[in-house]
Formats: C-alpha cells, structure tokens, sequence
C-alpha cells in the first residue's frame, strides 16, 4: 500500500515534492502526490431519474466518447500522478491551468473556487486504513454544468455511499442536478470526518488509561504524537467550515437554492467537528498534564521509601555502630543485659519512627 | 434509567449511531438517541386565555385529532427512537424532512432555523439528576402558527414550571400567543443552565478543598474529570447565546416584538453562563495547578525528613566507625574518658546540626 | 455586617437565590440579594442651580409626595429586598416590570437599557471595606425625564462625593440636567474601581515579598485566591466598556450632547481599569510561575546538603568499617602509625569532595 | 532626580494621586505626577521659513506675549504641577478643561482627541536614563491653528532632533505647517519607542546568558522583572497604533493630506513596535521555561552524584559490616588472604558499578 | 560572507543602525543594512516577447541609457548602501522621497503600497545558506509601467527561476506585462518560504529524536533557538498574507485583471505558509514540554537506583552492625552456625526487598 500515513516520513516526501516544483512557471500541471507512475484510470458513472450506466476508460479518449446529453455524468478519475492525463481531460471540461495544477497538487490547502462556467474544489479525504492509520488522501472536484469531476490518487475513497445510491435509486440524487451530486460528495467526505473524530477519541481515552496505570515514557511519546496528530487534521478539516459558507452565499447559477439547504446541514456538521476537534486539543493537553502529575506521583512515592527506610535504619545503625567502639571504658559493654537493653531502645525507636511517619499519611 | 451521563461511555454510543447513519441518504429521520425501541408518547396541551385542556395520545392520529382552532397547542412528544412516528407528525405540522432529521438526530450541535411557517430550534437540556450526574437530553422545539411542538428524548424535562404556569393562569402566558411559549420553554432551558453551574461550583469548591487536604492522585483525576465536563457543557451551552441573539434580529412574523423583549432577557442569561463557564475553566485550570504545587511541597517536606536524618546521622555513624576500626595503636581507645568525650563530640554535633536547620527553616 | 464578600461563602447563597427564582415566571419581580426582610429606606434629593431639599421616606406615598416640578430629583433607594416597595416606586415612574426585576436581582450582569422614556443601568459598586475586604454592592439606576432613581443593596454606596457636591455647589453639577447625575453616579461607580485596582496591587506586591522571602504552602493558597478575585472582579468591570460605549452612541433624547463628552471620559477610564486588570491576571500567572520556581530553588538546595553530606562521609565511614573488620590478617594495623595514616588519608578525601563540590558552586 | 522609574515604588505615588483625586467634580484640572511644586517654565520657539526666534518665560503673561501672527509657534511647557498655570494659559490657546485635566494627569492613558479646534493627545514618552533605568515620562500635545503646545513633566524629553532641525533648517520643517510639527514630535516619541525596545532586547540577551551560565533565584526574579516592564511598556505603546491610524482617517482640516503620508509611516513604526514587544514577550516566557528546565537539569545532576556515591560506598560499607561481625566462628576470617580476598571483591563491585553508570551515561 | 543571519549579533547592528537614524528627518534615505561600503551594481533586462537583453551598469547614467520603449524593463539593484545612487535611480523612475527610505531601510516591515504611478513593496526573501543557515534578506519591489525595479543586498536571491524563465521564453512571462513580472517575483519570494518551512521542519524531527534519545541541556537550548526562529520568520511571513490580499482587492490600472488569478494563487500559498508556521510553533513548544518530561523520567530512573541499593543495603549493613557490637553478652555470637544464620537472614531480606520493588515494576 502506499496511502499517505500522517507520519513524519511523509515530510521527506513534500521536501523533494516542493524542490520539483520551485522554479517551474506557475499554472504548470506538476503532480505532487505519492503514487508516481501509477496509470490514471476514469471511472464514468452517467445517470438520469431513468436511466444509469457504468464505463470505464484508461485514456482521455475513451473517456470523452462517453458523454451523453440527457444524463449527468460522474467522472471519477483515478491516478493523477499522469499530469498530461489530468490536463487533457479536464482542459475537455473547460478548467483553467492554474486549477488543474490545483488538482494534481495534492499538498494544497482545502479550497473552494467559483469560476464561469464550473466550480472547483479541493479536499482532503480522511479515513481510517485497514491497519488502523489514519490516512489523508488529496481529492479534488469539479462541478460543471452537466456533471461533476473527481481526481482522487487512490482507489480508497469515502464515495461509495453515493455510488450506492445512485445505483439503487435511493433517496433523492437520481432526480436532482449534477449540484446535488457535488454535494453528496461533499457530505460523504464531511460525514467522513466524524471516523476521523472516532478514531482520535479512542486514542485519547485509551491513553487516559494508560496514563494513570502506567504512565512510562512511550505514553508521553503517544500524547505528543496525538498532539500533533489533532493538529495536522485540523489544518485540513478548518477551512472546510469556511468554505462550505463562502459557497451557501454564493450566487452562482451552478448551484440550486434546495441544494443550498443541503449544504447548511453539511456546515452544521463541519462546525461540529471543528468544536470537537478544539475539545480534543485541549483533552490531549490535560492528558499530558495529567502525565506529569502521575509522574511526581511516582517520584513522591519513591522518594518515601528512601526516606523511610534510610529514616529508620540509619540511626539504628548508628546506635550499633556505638557499640561496636573498641574504647576500653564503655561501662554498658559489661552489664549483664546491654545487649538487650540496646535492642530495646532500637524497637521502641523503630515504632516511634513508624508512628511518625503513620501519621504523615506516608505509609 | 437510561439518561445520557457525562461519561466517556457515551462515546462508544456515539460511534455506533454514528456508523449507523453514515451511507444513508442526507434528509433520511434517523433516531440516534440512546433509548432505542420505546414507544413515543405525546401529550397534547391545549390553551387560551378561559380554557385548558390536557390530552395523551399513543399515536399519531390520536395526536392530532385534538387540535383546535380557537386554541395554542402545547405538543409534547417523548420518546423520539420511533422515527416513523416522528415523521408523521412533523409533516403534519408542515415540518420539513431535513428539520424532522435534526429533531430526532440527539446529537445535533444546538441551533435555530427560521422556514417560511415555522421556526425549529435544537437544544440540549441540562439538569442533574437524583444521583447527582449531570444529565444532557437532546430537545427538539418547534414554533407554528398556533402552538409549540417539543420533541424530548425522556420523561424527565425541565419544563415543570411552564405547564404549572400554564394550569394555573400565572404570569402572562396564558393571555399570549404561541411565540411566548416558546420562549417560556427556551427560558427554562437556559434557567437550567444555571443549575449545572452550581454544580460545577460544587465540585468546584470540593476539590479545592481536597487539593488542600489531600493532594491524592484521585483528586487530579476528578480535576481532569471537572475539567472535560466544563469543556462539553460549555460546547452546548456556548452557541444558544448566538442563536437567541439572532432569533432577536429575526424579521418573522412568528415572534412578537413584545416577546423579543423577554427574549433580550433569556439572551442576558446566556451570556453571563457562558461567562461564568469561561471563569469555572480558568478555576480549573487553576486547581491543577495548586494540586502540582502542593505535590512539590510534600515532596520537598519528604527531601527534607531525609535530609535531616541522613545529615545528622551519617557523620555521626562515621565517628562511631573511626573508633570500631582495630588498629592496634589507638592512643583515644585507652583514655579513662574517651567514649564520653565521644558522647560528648558527637552530642555536639547533633546541636550544631539541628540549630543550622533550624536557621533554615526546615525543622 | 451583611455586606456581600468576594468569598466562597456567596456562592451558596446564590444557589438558594437562583433555586427560588427557577420556574417563576419571567418578569416577576424577585429580591436575590442578601439582606432579607430589610426595610427600604428612601432619600430623596430635590436640587436645581438655586434650591437645595433633602427628604427622608419609608413608604412608597411618603417618597412620591416630594416629587417637584421645578426641581432635579435624585431618588435612593437603600434596601431592595421589600419587593413590592419597589415595585410600586418603579411602576411610579414608569419602569417596566422586567426592568424591575433586574433592579433587585442582585446576580444581573452589568447592563445598560435604552427606553422610549428612561434608560436603566444595573451595575456593581466594588469598595474595601473596613476590615479590608472587597465588597461588591449591586446597584440599580435609572435615568428618568427630570431626575434619577438609585436603587442600592446597603446604607453604604460610592457616591458620598457626589452629594458633596450638590449640597456644596461644587462643580457643575447644580446647573445642569439629570442626564448629568446620571453620569456622575456613573462616574463614581468607575472611580471606585480604581480603588480596587489598588487593593489587588497591594496584595500582588505583598505576595511578590512573599514568595521571594519564604515561599510556603500558605502563599500559594492567597496566589489562588487573588487569581480568583481578579477573576470575579473582572467580569463584573469588563461589561462597563461596552455599555459606556454603546451610551455615547446612543441617539435617546434623554443624553445631551455636552454630557457624551464627558461619558467618553468615564469610558476612558473603563478601558485603563480594564487594562490593568488583565496585567494583574498576567502578574498573577507569573506569581504562581515564581512560587514554584522557587520551590525548584528550595529542593535543589535540600538536595544539595544531603549529597554533599552523604557523599563525604559514606566513602569515609566505609573506610572505617574497612579497619574494624576482624580479619586475622590485616598487616596495615598493626603499623605503629596505620590509625594516624588513616585520619590523614580521611581528611584529603574530605578536602578533595570540599574543593569537588566548591567548584560545583554547590557550597 | 525625580523620573519616574518603572518600578513598583511608582504605585504608591499613584494610590495617593488618585485618591487626592477621588471625589472631585470631572474637568478639575488636577496635576497627579510626581515633582510636586517645581514651577512651570515655558520656551517658546516661533519660526517660519525664513525667521526663528526662542523665548524663555516664567508666567502665563510673559508667555502670551510671544505670540506673532505671521509665525508658526512652538509652546513647549516643562513642569505641570502648577495647574494654575497650565490651565490660564491652554485657556487662551481654547483648550478646554476636560482637555486640560488630562494633559495634567500623569497617569492617563494614550489618547488623542479631535475637537472643533484644536487636536489633542496624550502619550507617554519613553527614554533609558543615564543610571540605565527605563524612564516613563507624561507628556500632552495639542495642535492649534498656528502652533503646538506641548505639556512635560520634566526637562528631559525626545524632542532635541526636533529643535534641532527647526534651527539648522534641516529637511522640510521650516516651510510645512504647524500640522507637520505636531507630526514631528509624535514621530520623535515613537522612534524613541525603539531605544526602549533595544534595551529590553539586550536585557534579554544578557538573561539568556545567564540563565544557561548560573541559573540562580535572582536570575528568576529578573525575569520576572523583565515581563513586568515588557507589560507596562507595551500598555502605554499599544494604544498609540490605533490612534495614528485614527488619525490618518481624521478629516479635521487641521491635518494636511501630506502630513498623513508621513503619519503613515510612523503608524508602519508603532506597528513594527508593537510586534517587537510581542515577540519580547513570548521571549522572556521562554526565558521562564528554560531556566525552569536548567534547574532540573542542575537537579538531575545533584541527585546523579548522591544516587552514585551511595550505590557504590553502601554495599562495599555492608561488605566491612559483615567481616566486622564478632561470631565467634566466622571462618573466612581465619583465612590467610581474607582479607585481601574481600578487597578484591570490593574493588570488583566498585569497577562493575563504575561501567553500569558509565552505560547510563550518568559519568 | 556578510549575510544577515538569524543570530542574535544582528541585534547589535541593528542597534547601531538605529541610533545613527534616530533624529534625522523624517523622508532622508538612510542605508540601514549590513553591507556597507560596497558599491552598488544593477542588471537590467529588456524583453519582450520577441527580443531579450541583458546589461550590467554602475552608475545610474549607465543603467538610465538602457531604457527602451518598445520593451519591459527589469533594473536589478543589487547592493543598497550608496543611498545617493538609490535616490538618484528611483527618482528617475518616479518613485517618491519616503518610498526610498524604505528601499533602503533593511529593517522595513513587509509592505506594499499604491500610488499614483507605482506599486511598491517590501519583503524579506528568507532562503538558507550553503552552511545551512537561515538568512534574511531585505528586498524592495517597485512596479512601474514599463517594468519592475528591485533593490536587493547581496547578491544571492530566489529569482533565478524568474531569469530562466524570461531567458528561456518558459511559461506566459514573455507575452505578458510589467505586472505578471512583478508578480513572478512576488511568487519566488513566496515560494521560497516552503525551503525555510523545510528548514524549519527538519529541525524539528531532528529535536524530537534528541528529546526522546538524549535530553541534554544543550537539546533545551536548541530547542529555544528553534521556538525564537520559528517567530522571527513568522514575524516576516505573517503580514504577507494581508498584502497580497490588499493587492488583489486593489483597483490600481497598473494591476491586469489576470494577474489577480495568479496573485490569488500566492495569496493561497501565504496563507497554507502561515498555518504551517502556527504548528511548528505548537511542536515547537510540545518539543519543550516532552523535554520536561523526558528530564522527569530520568531523575525517576535515578531516584529509583539510589533508593532500591538504599533500601535493601541500610538494613543489611543495620544487621552486620548489631552483631559488631562489643556488648559482653551476646548470645548469638556463640552459636556455632550463628553467622551463617545472620547470612541466611540477609539473604532472605535482599529476596524479600527484590520482590517488593519488582512487585512495584520499579526492577
């Protein structure tokens, strides 16, 4: 597999991403991804209330041949790493080179753009991957007048859902314009960043275990990674709140009123996730508080114990180091009973001791 | 009883529902409530200024066979897993289908919608309950032309006050119209809020106390506790301020001008709770604080004990082992007096020891 | 004494006061202060540039009869919880009933109300009391056509200059309008809160002294405790910008123009309180900072005494047990000088861990 | 010398000012600095682009004298605790007495007001004294039709570039209107802002070299001190920001559009300032942090040392402890090489401790 | 090499460079920078999308000469510290006395300004040095009608790219005008931010790994260095979001409609950089905090050594001191196996300690 991991590996990629791109013009089509090489391949999905049929195309060509007037289409391309690919196809649908550079770049921030005759849209999906990592993957859309377009870099995606129901006919999608369909897949990879909270929320309540069964080193280190984890989500989850409003206030013909309605419901989720992702900023701050104060925890508790065992045999041994001196005039040396006398006053010494330190609430 | 507790328990519902909702269609009445399977029960409140009437219902048809022309309508629906049922009758108050989403949808972020006929807000109630837990419920208000509809989760509200007012003609509110209800039921919402703030206070207060007493390791653990449910109460606490604030600028024809002004006041109350929410969460954080300091202190009184003890004895010891050693040409060994001169030094010693940390203030 | 202290104690009172205001209805008028079954007391001030009259009441009757055409009239109410009393004056002079309500809710957040014939404001008077505590007072005034009406918790208020000065023809006050009383009540309510700046500086340097001089667990708990003050303080200033603010912008006939200017002083003044205020919150966050600072100081030099106790004399006293061993054979005892050897061999280790530690600057 | 130092003696000074001023009527011209009774003297400088002229006087009388029609006046004022004084002679020039009482109130806050007439501001200038202390001196500017007044504490100022120019008819003083002075003199008061901002940087500079050198309290305390004054400069500094660019947007006739080009750029200056001591602060927090990390380490250190000289000297001590024991069958005593047997081991003990620590990495 | 490095010693020059400011008339080009002396050299470049020339000049009769109607222009000034030379070019090409100042005012704030006849900018180009060291360096942009002049310090710069790109007739800048030249330049200073992003990011990943594997002091103090970079660089970066915002919003005739796409294509980079910054600067301080407790794990580890060889080897060496005593009568002394007893018994208690602490995981 070779899903985008937020691990810092990641980093080297960008670095060696970014020298590519420096010095070339701007509105150069420069794929930025992590699948180089890999085919672009085209999934077209075209559809009307009646009528739905599936094609698949491995070339901008054959691609092309499958427009039909009287039904939208969903194009959804696969593999951008082929910048020529992405460029022909969508220069076909009428988009800019700055935007499609936009589209390849899978290092750009969320963004939403009006233009003529289409709007554009960049995302990052979020999922959970099979071995529990969490994965962003860079996807673009595209809303022109008879359908929408789709460059995604893996074949994981979160549109299945949609697919579904346009398949089954469910709910409303078959009946409504290609500016439904650019909100369904809007709300699948909204609705997708509520795992993404899951995920993290069981992170954070597993570590608040750990911390206070065993707070080790590794949990500090799990925390920090968390930490950062919350942020970097964050940076592609923000924007979107803005975005989705910017595109509610809009006055494009592109985009119906009903579907505007449609859209607040998904800015009400986007606050949502927005405001948890604060609360689990500042959960994984106390986390790591509540780390450190387990951590003096421990330290106090060692440091009783030195305490107490150096507190209570260290005059004893004092006392025994007394008579262990050779002077030849130590009269209690000679009584018949100083042996025992001395381990008398030892005892009653290491009680008193014991009750002092009762008391302390030490023991 | 299966009320929503603030315990991290109620995240893994969470998650399932969440599961369960995402894939389906945006607009599709999913309940996501945590009282799966009970029956919904309606009681039906009709009112003007002479008449009063109190009505049950099982279903939905019994439900609205009791509307009234010449009277408001109280509609109270508990119970709202039965989404069937929910729907019903909501479409025939005219609620749309997005709206009867969010009334049953008990995670719903608070919010206020204005529509052409209706105006539909989502709240949660806070109350504590007779185990001293805090208690969220999701509530769902609806104003129409001639009445209220509310949609609660559980029998338990904190709507008590209203309907007594109501029986018992006090206060203005059987001589006005519906958007006076509605505000009546939104005031007691927000009244409530205040009994949740004396229940922080509460704790609050307990655990300065116990950060005093006992720095224990469970009182860190109650302060991250208090700290993660200030957090959440204020999340759903802190957007009604703007939400009243808006429904005040609202040109509907459903509010009254008069009521606005009752509104200004309930608007009043927000602010000052979530004022008082941001002072409980710096008092919060302030509380760890002084539970870290007062760790410190008892660790350095522990260092200190050690330190006295091992600095007092230790020299001590050595004298004591000087004179055990069994060179044979020991001229101290043979005097008359030379183990209570020994005494004598090493009683010395003790003094000047404990008067230097008396001097400095250890002892 | 009864006035209110910013202590802990308040907070119960509170609760009892908001349990019996919860589930009445909005706009009943209800005393939550503390100083129940007081009686109220009027005194009534009829001033213009030539004449002068003070008037003493107990009843609503009493107080209306003194009531002149020609004149100025500053009516005090001292004594709030007889809530009819109130009632009736205020109805009087054409307050409205929530407006009422907020004039004896001693909880009412800093507020100021525009109406067509009056403006009210709710406020606190914050003074030092003689046993140097911070008192908060609850104060009501509403600026009516030819006068103002005060309404106060206690005999004791800030506004003693002021009759100063219209008994004395001090200033411009005895020739100008109500709006002007308005404002100098207003003004010494905000001089006032310079006194308490001064008061929370004093404890600030007092503390400074403090936790330089003898840090212990005591400072900490009065850091806590100032933090909180200047917590609690704040929230019932900052309001105060806001509403002078919002006064100056007014456009109620009621406020000449003249009387803005000085407005926009008083409203200078709210900025610098508020200001300092949020540098006391500063200092008393680095105050903290520097208690445990200086705890770190304490414990490191615990620790230093004990190693450089323990790690002189555990070599020495091991080479004293080294010569108490009974070993048939070990030559070095029986050397005529092997004793004195030995104390000489102590004393250079001795110096040699003195000279370690001093270039440590440990000692 | 008199100035005010920003130390905490300053406070006491302005508890007793302000309750000198407490209770006054508003517009009392009341001084409330800190040289008490020092009279005031006047230099007037009248110049235009071919004549200059400086006159020196004690009086309201001699000063008004000076006054020339076709010259541009410069009414420079140095010692403002005769409020006579001060308010007969900004009488004539038709300041008003809210305007006159601020320009004598040392502790007011930075303002600068536009009046039918006149413009005026108050700020604080800020210079290091020859005792390198950082000086805060009050200082009120007001731009009249045909000059400047300018109201000092004392005779030190920032305006010696200023007089300077004005007499060598350096740059454009000399042919511009009083409105380019008045610019003139706020420009000097900011750009001494920077000598303030150099001196706070090389305190950093030189704590950041103590702290990583010899971490002591007092180090702590200077730091301390250091965020203390970065607070207070940057209260006085703040608001300046705001109101050059007020003033910018004034459209008094008595600011030229040129003039406001040159305001521009001291507005670019007071933002860069206010950056700056953003930046400072965030520094001197860090200051904090480190020398809290360096006195962990200095623990850390301590404790490494105590832990090995015990770990090592305390088995070998139990080691002489045993063969000190006096049973009477103990054969290893008997032994010819006992003893030297048990060296042996002791030294093996103590070299296998030495490379476990040495592994640790705590040698 | 005489660049500007991030390091403290810039302070110092800064200082200097103040101070020799500091009085001089507001509009006097003063070179502030830190090349002095050296003479200044312009490039300049004629192209259009025919023709393309390049020449060296240095004297600015020389670089005048150059201009050619029919071509755009790009005068390149590398070396700023000849403030005549600078005043004398920009007058020639309209630019205005203040503007200048700027132009050679190396501590400048980013800006851009419009006027009648030009656009001017400043900027920090920020890229980093072949031994790998962040450098800043002041670069001034005026966009004229026929052209773009820079004036710039050193030689290095980050518009190579842009010289390839006009050299090479790559991408639009050939067929476009002055203002897609300025732009272009804009864009290369912006996208060099991603390098010092880079910087900044590699240092942070090489911290965390020192953290974790070796928390020395001098990891603290690098981290520090890292925390103050990470503000100076945002201190440059930060007001470039709001400039390229201005200049898109800008009406100024010498900025083409399609430019604006572009710049909106750099205001987005500015933006994403900005974000950027902000998490490095909380893994900046997550770094500290990890430090902190990588510090605590440590001293735990320590105290933990001491106290287990304490704990087990003070009783045992208590032990061998009883029967070291010289008491006369101690029974134990003669039995036959009594020290092997005494062994056994040691033993037991070593054994009996081991478990307690690898009971408490501290083994």
């Amino acid at each position: 597999m070779t899903k985008k991991k937020l691990s810092s590996k990641t980093h080297k990629n960008k670095k060696s991403k970014l020298h590519r791109k420096t010095g070339k013009a701007p509105g150069t089509v420069t794929y930025m991804g992590k699948r180089e090489g890999a085919a672009s391949r085209v999934t077209i999905i075209n559809y009307n209330s009646s009528d739905y049929e599936v094609h698949k195309a491995d070339s901008v060509e054959a691609a092309i041949k499958h427009q039909k007037p009287a039904m939208l289409q969903w194009v959804d391309v696969v593999g951008i790493s082929d910048e020529k690919f992405v460029e022909n196809l969508g220069t076909h649908y009428g988009l800019g080179a700055l935007v499609l550079e936009d589209a390849v770049n899978t290092q750009q921030r969320p963004k939403i753009d009006e233009y003529e005759n289409y709007i554009f849209g960049v995302f990052q999906m979020l999922y959970i991957s099979d071995d529990n990592e969490l994965v962003a993957e860079h996807v673009a859309l595209a809303l022109v007048k008879n359908g929408v377009l789709v460059f995604q870099e893996l074949e994981d995606d979160v549109f299945e859902g949609v697919r579904e129901r346009i398949k089954n006919k469910a709910g409303r999608i078959r009946n409504r314009n290609s500016d439904y369909l650019f909100f369904a897949l809007l709300d699948a990879i909204v609705d997708n960043y509520f795992v993404v909270l899951e995920h993290l929320n069981t992170r954070i309540e597993a570590l608040e275990e750990e911390v206070y069964e065993n707070p080790r080193q590794e949990v500090a280190h799990k925390i920090q990674e968390l930490k950062k984890d919350v942020l970097k989500v964050r940076r592609w989850i923000f924007p979107v709140k803005e975005l989705l409003s910017r595109l509610i206030d809009s006055e494009s013909e592109l985009i119906n009123k009903d579907t505007k309605m449609f859209l607040r419901d998904a800015l009400d989720h986007s606050i949502e996730i927005n405001e948890s992702l604060q609360i689990y900023r500042e959960m994984s701050m106390s986390l790591m508080e509540m780390y450190m104060s387990n951590m003096s925890n421990k330290m106090n508790e060692v440091m009783k114990v030195l305490t107490i065992m150096a507190s209570i045999f260290i005059p004893l041994t004092f006392i025994a180091g007394v008579y262990g001196m050779n002077f030849d005039n130590i009269p209690e040396l000679h009584w018949e009973y100083g042996y025992f006398i001395v381990w008398g006053i030892m005892i009653m010494i290491f009680i008193i001791m014991a009750i002092y330190f009762k008391r302390k609430n030490w023991l």
